[in-house]
């Protein structure tokens, strides 16, 4: 049975939302798989008796310190050791778990899940990707969304090289495509770096590792052309945090406008409530949480890191993310297709 | 009297739509400065007799040549000496006009502009800017917007001090706020080229140059926080093109709601009317037209640029902009401020 590591004290709702969402993903499962919660057990012990766990594969695992939102990861890692971040991912490195699950401090965790578990063979640096909408089917992924800056060409070509293992084993996607993100479409365009990248990426392509389909633009991302869009970590994490700032943005564009019809009599009540559920629905295509989470990508070893906002049912996908990765050993195919270089 | 060079046979609209903005500009302001409409004549001409431009301040200069969307930049300069782009520019050089406004090929006008006018002294990168809305009142200013990859800081730290000369000299903007996009608010976040920049740009602060507010994050762009926003022309010409795209991608969206509501009856015709009202008024503030267009900063002598797209209202405001730019001494004051390093 497989083994899954749960940070108990990870994420602005934690523990509760995490205890929650563990109760939630045993239950709806069926004890599909053992879930080991690590935190501190004054914190979790008085949540969890709140729920009927008897009956499901939960253990719980005592870990007295806490990496917090404001630690320093390269510090927290070395001076946490008894953290609930440190401890899952050592069980990870002892093979007592499968994988570990966290939404605590993205930053933290990259670096524990680096010291810990290393890297993968063959890859030079590991990445973190994200989801966004587009018109039609499915989602696209972002790659790297601001673990690595500065970035050679071979890193963004081995990015689109993991992410494409990840979403044809991890996502079911037979045949991903990847645009790399430029300031124009035509072969030549950009930086040296993207210039370099290209070829590569054109290189990847001919020998089937991976899809690739060109030179992308900002405005190609949510038409969804490509199913991976490779780009610098400064880029990623900037098109993330903008994407994730639009509802609040255009929420407050609209309340003042229904205020003011409301005000007018040109809309009633009623009218105000049916617009405000079809703005809800119009925005659920950027709601980052019910994505649950990703995998670090690279990393020797499972290591799931969720937003710090993540909800109870964005552990449960989590979670079941993580037994994804295992049973699909997408892992193994990236240690396959690296070092087949 | 100002005299105002204005490309014909720039943008998809043109030439009808450059005339129909050219005389709009010089009816509404009472022949307030003089236009030289520079073009094709038997494409132009036809469509100038439409109009009474009898009683305007207008000449009209023929050009036999016409630089298209698809020419290259660096090409289009040399070989098209006969074009609008070309022959409107050597205008400005040879002091017969004061400004030059043009809604064509970006890249080429830009390449043009540096090639015919230079650089103003002291200026070691041109660069241009982009227009972005905020939550309450003003605009966010986003620079560099594609002219320039892998800036070096010192680029960086120029691209702020001529946008803050243009904000408060041009825009009216007694207090610009600078803020350098990165990965993270803290002082040392980013790539080594971010962290130098973060140093030079707090020492041009101290100097009373520019106002730095430090580190800004992608989700701070439209909370406005700060009026500039500087950072790698990749990242400037991603944020933007995504920008533009989120209007289409939520009216999908929208559309594929309202019409599931109005065939359940549960929406009729006139709130479908009003609800579609509403988000249009949405997505005004990211509507890129009403802004005209933008100058190159760090031009010796004043290029404005237009989208594309431009409508004739567009091209009014590029025509009152440059008037705005050549009276309100934007360029002497940007090389005043640039040579007293």
């Amino acid at each position: 049975m497989l083994t899954i590591a749960v940070d108990a004290m990870g994420g602005d709702n934690a523990p509760a939302c995490v205890i929650e969402g563990t109760v939630q993903a045993l239950q709806e499962s069926g004890n599909r798989f053992e879930i080991v919660l690590i935190g501190q057990s004054d914190k979790v012990e008085p949540l969890l008796a709140q729920h009927d766990v008897s009956s499901l594969n939960l253990r719980f695992l005592h870990a007295p310190e806490v990496v917090t939102m404001e630690d320093v990861p390269a510090i927290a890692v070395k001076t946490k050791q008894q953290s609930s971040l440190v401890k899952g991912l050592q069980l990870c490195k002892a093979k007592k778990a499968h994988a570990f699950v966290s939404a605590g401090n993205t930053g933290a965790q990259m670096a524990a899940s680096l010291f810990i578990l290393g890297r993968i063979p063959g890859v030079l640096r590991p990445t973190i990707y994200a989801y966004f909408p587009r018109l039609g089917e499915g989602l696209t992924n972002i790659v790297d969304v601001g673990a690595n800056m500065d970035c050679k060409p071979e890193n963004l070509v081995q990015f689109a090289e993991m992410l494409t293992i990840y979403q044809r084993y991890g996502a079911g996607i037979e045949k991903p495509l990847t645009g790399l993100l430029n300031i124009g479409e035509e072969e030549g365009k950009g930086s040296e770096t993207l210039k370099q990248a290209y070829k590569l990426l054109k290189n990847a392509h001919d020998k089937g590792k991976i899809d690739f389909i060109g030179n992308i633009e900002g405005h190609d991302i949510l038409k969804g052309h490509a199913t991976i869009v490779v780009c610098d970590g400064l880029v990623g994490n900037t098109i993330l945090k903008f994407g994730e700032s639009i509802p609040q943005f255009l929420g407050t564009q609209l309340k003042q406008s229904m205020e003011k019809l409301l005000a007018s009599g040109q809309m009633d009540q009623s009218a105000a409530k049916i617009t405000s559920g079809m703005f809800k629905d119009m925005f659920e295509p950027f709601d980052v949480e019910k994505f649950g989470g990703v995998p670090f990508l690279g990393v020797d070893g499972i290591s799931i890191v969720g937003h710090g906002r993540s909800t109870s049912r964005a552990i449960k996908n989590m979670i079941y993310m993580a037994e994804h990765m295992i049973e699909k050993r997408v892992n193994e195919h990236i240690a396959e297709v690296l070092t087949e270089e």
